[in-house]
């Protein structure tokens, strides 16, 4: 594989510096331009912000002068990360990609837009095609010989969307899915720096998160092929909930499926047998299994489990079933660490996949 | 009203240290007796055991002599409330209540026992009129002139079934009630003393509380009316999840209604508007509203509003209504305070109430 | 008593709403006005602010138009409280006394000025006669007949000052005192709200408090009439940590005596004996005994004793010495309610003597 | 170096995980024996104890048979690690020394015998020759070409005494120390498992750690070459105090230097460039500074720093510098995990040091 250049957008940002951290050792990108707001930018990035990840800076990536968010100060990178926050992203995203420089983006804009893919690679890497149709120039639909030299967005999901549609995918395709309940126990890391105040959330949890639900409900749709509208589409009801925990999302999970007589030992198996459609690309950010199924009841548990495997696993636990006339109940717990899995690093691992897959040229 | 003499088993636990911090300043009952384990007996109170309660042991209780937990060592009560572990209250409550000592217990040992009242006085009073039928003493039914002179047992829910029930009383009364999950957190006061291990629980969760879930399932039903097996019963899927809380459970509840067309004003009004049965008989724990419905989305919180109303309030919030084709869908988040509204505080109440209605005698 | 009408200037902030809980019930001081930034000035406090505090909020006070912090809009006060950031209170504090509106305020910028009182009553309440000195208003020094026409102002010292000043000055008095060491940990609400990020305090503890620990130098010798210049002055060694605690600030003291053969018993004495010089005054927050001396070493402890004594009492625990040649070294814990003891509370104790003592006229 | 077999005592605790954890990878010593209490011996040690370190538990360890302690079930192992509770590890340490097999112990049994070597490699490396005068099986003194082949025991500090000695030896050597006053807040890792109850500390300090401030006092002089009693000693004035930290105790120092005209410059320079003693000897668990002097003054903290270099490092920050007539009083925060740092990882950079000299034979 070639080495790939890559700029980040909104790089001072929290999404941004989790970007920088997991970018600085990567074996295919390399970090050649960091951009974040006029305030910003003309700073060395050292001084434009304050590092907060756990892991060291490089001095190279300290040292690199922050340029701002539009697309010819980007010339030099083969394309861009977006962890920019979604009041600017929509106006900067569309016109890096009209400009010709291809964002892989985190952030909420263009998750919905009907030629955007949201894509987890482990579900559904063909929706990536989709980019074919996408013309943010106005120059005409991009043709499969032209793609390469076009510019294209392509978003991961909400940090919860990704552990929900990474754990209901099996049961989707084995038994079909009717309706899904779903609490989010969400970590404070996923508002940002400085985010949610100590004096709220010390001994304490906030059971609304603004803007949360919506994407909950829509996102996973999407991502399994029957969005709203389709006629296929089953109903989630979320309830987002914010707790004193760092790192990982935890997710009660109630799902009713289309049959019954279904077992845990079946749902077990169907998780723990799903073959990711991407197994063999030998992408850096993938793990094997891309769900951990624990048998001890008190697991998964964010504190212990969110940073194993590198951050990048879907860990399921507690699978209960229920029978009832309409068909099984399936009550499980699933979590992820929501900035790696469920961010910066569903990011990468989109940009692996199209690097992978010779959309960005070469 | 009389003055009542009362006693307390398990007095050294942390529900028994509850019931006397609760008690110390009681306008109907007067704590006479403290009952504990054989190695605590004989001690002065003080001495026994160590005072966790935020607020002052009075001088009277904590030079109190701890007693055995035999009946004959109670001779000067009333009768007496239970904090007692489960893997006493078996053996012990019967004993008591065979020997003419009523037993008002929080413990789980005898809440689905036919014949045993499982009350929230706000939900179910009439149901105190079962203990007609208990015969502790083996020397036949207790008759409608005899109550009073005979020893029975009566118990309240658990803590999460008290909040889950409160709130859904006026739904199931108005609405009709054809299915529910939840997601209980639930506050590590829970656990007793010690209880959770902080090295378990700061800056994390854990998604299984061991024995909380069938309690959650069966519990409601008996106290609506429906207990499993009569036909009428809706299922209940919960899961239980310990959250870095110290007081307050807090319920993300989605309940599927027997009728559509039901709107966020209509479940508003019918808590809101909702008449506990025991308005009238003036209980000193008694608060009005019985439900508080919070319209900031950001409420309830268990640090900021578990402690109001003297904790003895069910909190709702964030109530919201989806309509589909088998009905109205409502979630809602619901909390309250687990040691005193939801073992100790609700044992007081069960007993005022039953002060109330003459069955203590007098 | 006759009532006085008060302002709070601040009001909005999370002292001025602290002023606001503790006064909506003062037996001699009635909220009349409340002034905050210009941002807020003419809405409804209730619309200005989102209330904070633990306890409801009245409607009486929570529908006052809040005012613009100038005098000239506080004509119907006696006095004004002042929970102003120091941002401010450098202009208004001064605006208000040379207008003739004496101002008790927790703000620092005054605390060090020499004609300032920096007073607790328990402490230092002669210092309060300093008013007289003190000239606004330039139109001449205020002489005793015209004392109280004439607006002054009166600080309380730092929430760490507070403390570390009332468990001192009875080892100052009956000891004397060559040198301090103490090591604060400040519990988040000192820091006001939003105040701290849960990212940076969760699990965590800051070492670092700007401009903290000057204060902790200062404000004590000043208040024990030993100011630095003064020539008896001792040092005072500190170290301001952040902790996630909610309320109550715990501090680890090791005191060097002037004099040696001093017994743990000597220590413990001098302090359970000490005697509030305004013990007759019968104030309505002062709380006798003015210091807690725990006997337990596991105490005092923030969360279970800030709140005890109405969150007015200054703890001590685990007294403990050590003879050396040059004297003995007294090491102690010393513990208050920050935003209580240490502020709000702390100002009003200052109004009450002040009212007492006749300075805000009859 | 050739490989060793290494058992470990008490593994099934908290501190022998941590052996396991650190051990499962290390270059020189191999896992070879476990043992733990008879209640655990002859389970497999994946039986034996729930894994509680967040790193995977190789299957290799998992399925050991754990083995009781006594020395004749340990003779295919050429030393032993202790992670033995206090209450055994005064019978069966010198069992295991009699019986031949040296034991590096994080107990503190011997820390304070004569002949038993109290080291930081990086401090006193050459009191590990003290063992030359140990004699536990009584068969007479080892001499020097014996040595090799009888047992000895060497500790290593309490998990407060090793960064306040670490941190105190630069200065010490430079300018002499007269005084030591040190508040150290711990983390509850410190106490082990189950540990402290999340009752106690979630919100809370706790301002007492039974038997923690006694060793505080003595470890440091004896491995700065100044016992007590041997006239050079100089005060150490502590406090230990729990925090809600997971890993990572925090001292807050201020040391009373011997000399005066010290400057936070002198200070820092005498950290950086401190050169450990053992720096050529290439030892695995080495890291490089020792110290890591922070200039960040909102740095160290534990939850960000504890872990950096591979935990091994002491971490020192805001050094402040007092001058007083009797010389320079310096205040610097230090803070060193605590389990790692000053626990199991102290035990193994003492045994590769042992191991790199010869000790342990070859």
């Amino acid at each position: 594989m070639p080495a790939f250049r890559v700029g980040i957008l909104g790089a001072t940002g929290a999404v941004g510096q989790k970007f920088i951290r997991l970018l600085q050792d990567h074996p295919w990108f390399t970090i050649t331009a960091l951009g974040a707001s006029e305030r910003s930018a003309g700073q060395a990035f050292r001084e434009a912000t304050v590092w907060r990840e756990p892991s060291f800076l490089s001095d190279q990536v300290a040292s690199m002068v922050v340029r701002a968010c539009v697309p010819e100060e980007f010339d030099d990178v083969d394309f861009v990360f977006s962890g920019l926050d979604s009041g600017v992203a929509g106006e900067v995203e569309p016109a890096f990609a009209a400009a010709g420089i291809s964002v892989i983006s985190n952030a909420k804009n263009f998750r919905m837009h009907p030629d955007v893919p949201l894509v987890i690679p482990e579900v559904n890497p063909s929706h990536l095609d989709w980019v074919k149709r996408q013309n943010w120039s106005g120059e005409g639909a991009v043709d499969e010989n032209s793609a390469k030299k076009k510019g294209f967005i392509v978003t991961n999901p909400n940090c919860v969307a990704i552990p929900l549609t990474m754990s209901l995918k099996p049961l989707y395709d084995a038994f079909g899915v009717k309706q899904v309940t779903v609490t989010s126990m969400q970590a404070i890391s996923g508002a940002g720096y400085p985010g949610v105040p100590s004096m709220d959330i010390m001994g304490n949890l906030i059971p609304y998160i603004p803007d949360e639900e919506s994407k909950i409900i829509e996102e996973p749709l999407k991502m399994l092929g029957v969005p709203a509208g389709s006629g296929n589409e089953f109903p989630i009801y979320p309830t987002a909930v914010r707790v004193p925990v760092l790192e990982g999302h935890t997710l009660a999970m109630v799902v009713e499926l289309d049959r019954g007589g279904v077992t845990e030992e079946m749902v077990r198996a169907a998780m723990t047998d799903y073959v990711s459609p991407v197994a063999d690309e030998d992408l850096p950010s993938t793990v094997d299994p891309a769900i951990i199924v624990h048998t001890d009841p008190f697991s998964p548990r964010p504190r212990q489990h969110a940073d194993q495997a590198s951050g990048m696993a879907t860990h399921v636990g507690r699978i209960r079933c229920t029978e009832t006339v309409q068909g099984t109940i399936v009550s499980y717990i699933t979590m992820a660490h929501n900035t790696i899995r469920g961010a910066a690093g569903a990011a990468i691992l989109n940009a692996e996949l199209l690097a992978s897959k010779g959309y960005f040229g070469v």
